[in-house]
């Protein structure tokens, strides 16, 4: 509990002196003002983040958090759970989208073991395994309080390890096969919606089964009563491991001024976990994209952020956030390298 | 006009074998069917156009094709007309945002002189100035059919010299003070819309001088009575030196089986008479964008594009466009590198 709870204290608002020099910057460049549109945004914030008036990225990391999920045993995944594991083998050798995004983005992956059900070893794998997968929610809660806070704490450590070797901009990826239901549970409860109307297809469920995972979610909640006020007893009861440890890399982010890129669903139910606990990671988020699942745009809409992408995208690893980053480095580029109205030449608005 | 009219020849469908053969790759990467949503689309086009199954992208080239109004002496810009020459230079020493994105994206920026007013020399401009800008709209018309066609052949030249050095992407971009009038001249003929409904505030008008410059085009348009059947009239009497290049550059790339990638509103104005001349060319194009510029929108929904992107922005010089080109690229980094359920030993869907 130690970790977490000295984090929130280390969470401070952005630096509004360094965000006025980047918008005082931004009015001297050779544009008409404002028509770069969002990416003067995303410059003005990033110097705020950074402290720096013309911040540069170097170093890119997605950290993709594993784990599987109990609740897979009453059909709500459309893929069997063993594709967890295979998957993270997947990543382990490369072949999968958020490699093959990585690659094109030159961000490291972090992959991480936080709870997959059977044991993976490979040299580049962290293995932080807190249990083989979470229980089935439907039955009691998917993991203890002490397990959650277990987990967040991984993320902070994963992502104190990666800011160690220097680090940019980071983005929350995931892989869970079921992950998309405790994600319901968690959107539902802490924004007291209906989980009908937060929660989608997953992989690709027929009509029949989104009805019966809609059901399995309503009763999971009704059995363990989690608690809305409190976000911890709600990612613990009905929460999942990748989740609580996505949680951890988004305090740990913020807490020492790296910005982070927000993924899909999964990715946007751990922020909005972390802006339950503290509301100033905001200031810190930059939302990748905006998911088909139907619970996401309700979490972008309560933390406050506008989505940079919308390209129907449902796949999670970090696929989107990836994506999103060379639109972070493109508003950074300009901010950084267009000349002045005074430097070009160049005669300003009449 | 030769050259022009046998280009329409040069333009043929898609291939669809090509992309039934993508499409079957893509239900065999790991990942759910579907989920990487429009990056799946767009890999499936690119197969279609080049006629491979796994497109890559090595030559990437925006071209930005600079010219003057003559309608701005009714004053209808923001900025005065000399800041065409100036950014011009601008670019030409790197400085302007187009510059910058395109050294992130990797990509060769033309920049073409196909009619300042002013005369500009440097080694890396290529100088094929039409008539030194159009001339005021509001009193005839804005060029001759000859010249209008003249500037559409030296656009399919530019592409042609581009395509010689190898060229896989091609972004439209240009510059041009004044260039929003008669971008929504042309939407407002030919789409038969008012032209108050297609006309922004360019550059950064106020209320008063936007009423202005609704009431100069219309008086522009009635005046100069372009056939709304024949796309050249319209281009020639109330269009510009730069939009004609670029519906040169999108024949051209389209007659080589090259993909574009359409910047904002007027890039879209070039593309709308394209398309208008050509409806084939339709398949050739990528809307990078959704311009602030009321018009845009009303000519993407007419050629049927959808855009990537939808950043606010206003500026042009084909900025939107070559930050597309990450999104372009990822969806043929997916689709080229990501191993399938059999090579990766991944079960699928139950």
């Amino acid at each position: 509990m130690t970790n977490v709870a000295d984090i929130f204290a280390r969470i401070t608002p952005l630096d509004t002196a360094y965000e006025k020099l980047a918008q005082e910057r931004q009015l001297q460049l050779t544009k008409p003002t404002g028509s770069l549109g969002r990416l003067e945004d995303i410059a003005i914030q990033m110097a705020g983040i950074t402290r720096n008036v013309c911040p540069v990225i170097k170093h890119k990391a997605v950290v993709v958090m594993a784990a599987d999920h109990g609740i897979t045993a009453e059909g709500v995944s459309a893929y069997p759970s063993d594709v967890t594991a295979q998957m993270v083998q997947n990543f382990l050798v490369g072949g999968a989208a958020i490699n093959a995004l990585a690659r094109q983005a030159n961000a490291e992956v972090a992959i991480v073991d936080i709870g997959v059900a059977t044991d993976i070893e490979h040299p580049d794998l962290i293995s932080r395994k807190v249990r083989r997968g979470t229980a089935n929610m439907a039955h009691g809660p998917a993991m203890s309080r002490e397990e959650a806070l277990q987990a967040i704490t991984i993320g902070i450590d994963v992502l104190d390890t990666l800011a160690a070797k220097g680090l940019d901009l980071v983005a929350t990826g995931e892989m869970g096969i079921g992950n998309t239901t405790p994600a319901s549970a968690i959107t539902s409860v802490l924004l007291n919606i209906p989980v009908a109307r937060v929660t989608g297809r997953g992989t690709g469920l027929n009509d029949q089964q989104l009805t019966n995972k809609v059901q399995i979610i309503e009763r999971a909640i009704a059995h363990n009563q989690p608690d809305a006020s409190d976000p911890l007893d709600v990612l613990a009861k009905v929460g999942g491991l990748e989740i609580a440890g996505l949680v951890g890399i988004i305090l740990g982010a913020a807490a020492r001024r790296i910005p982070v890129v927000i993924d899909g669903f999964i990715s946007g139910a751990a922020a909005l976990v972390a802006y339950t606990l503290c509301p100033t990671v905001r200031e810190y988020l930059f939302a990748g994209h905006v998911s088909v699942e139907s619970g996401h745009r309700f979490i972008l809409e309560k933390i406050g952020l506008e989505p940079l992408l919308d390209l129907h995208l449902r796949l999670g690893e970090g696929t989107g956030a990836v994506l999103t980053m060379h639109i972070i480095e493109g508003a950074l580029h300009t901010h950084n390298e267009m000349a002045t109205f005074g430097e070009a030449g160049v005669s300003n608005k009449e």
